[in-house]
């Protein structure tokens, strides 16, 4: 997994029907977790909003344990950071 | 999953048999989501088209949902992402 | 998926039994979807040779469709491409 | 697998349910085993801690043979090393 | 796949109990396959040796056909390239 700061949101009217009712967050890596120019889109599993720190599962682990066996997705915020500050 | 801009499309007439029918696009990932040269080529499951800006969905999460179990695809356009200009 | 030219081809003589049979080629991406220096080894499902440019599925989906679903590999190529030159 | 130091640890408090019960660990990549700045966390599943040097599995591996198929998780230290000084 | 050179070996005692009875060898991708300092840690499947050059399977694919469904390993070597000298 890696941490990351949510840092905005994504807007898809037109989408595969599965997603429906997703909610699709913008994920900026820790500088420590990350090459240059990664971010990433998440699927919220935890109801994270802008600006908190999260933990991100990546792969089919996007997929296990959160309900979304069915969608394609590759990437879910699964939990809030309580000591993003320190992890800077 | 990562957001990019459809910028052109692929052509393979001899091909497996599973990716019949399918319409191959490439995608150049947003600049703050990629390396540098990193295009991929996705199929499309939402009807996008050169110039639009799509959702995509790597891995083996390409195949979940849309009906292509049984292809060898990597990467699938999810949707169609609405505030694209925004996110640049 | 990503694009590249066929430009080898790899021996092995001793090897996992379940991969007897494969003609194993090495892959040079396209510039535009290669970070440096990033050649891969595939397996030829379509009858690719030298100097061809193909479509190459990686991950979980070189295994599918293929019939491969017992066989260590990662990487596949799935189709010979048309438009190789416009694309480069 | 890649092989890196234990050098923090993750503290969440509002996760997925299923990751209840985890011991998340900052994994620092062996120098010869990353790319810049692409520290990851992993759960544990050896008892690790801080300063170890530990062998980690990543992407579906992760929930294999550890208890944890049904967990979003990536990435599982799945053993100490014993000679990880010399690997440096 | 990628191919590489074993260049070391990993001791890890306290390990995840699926583990048991591998060997786990350090592979330095060719230049040609690698990004830079990207060694991995690989189970060998086929008797691989320090010095040798092999094919490395990743992802998932590690643990197909090799009798490995349940251990948690995201690389093995399955093959010995003979013509590792040419490809370097």
């Amino acid at each position: 997994m890696i941490i990351g700061t949510v840092v905005g949101s994504v807007v898809s009217t037109r989408k595969n029907e599965n997603l429906v009712g997703n909610k699709f967050l913008i994920i900026e890596p820790l500088k420590s977790m990350r090459a240059s120019e990664s971010n990433i889109v998440a699927v919220d599993n935890v109801g994270a909003g802008i600006g908190e720190v999260v933990l991100v599962a990546l792969g089919s682990a996007a997929r296990i344990g959160c309900g979304k066996e069915e969608q394609p997705v590759d990437a879910a915020i699964v939990g809030i950071v309580d000591n993003g500050t320190e992890l800077e």
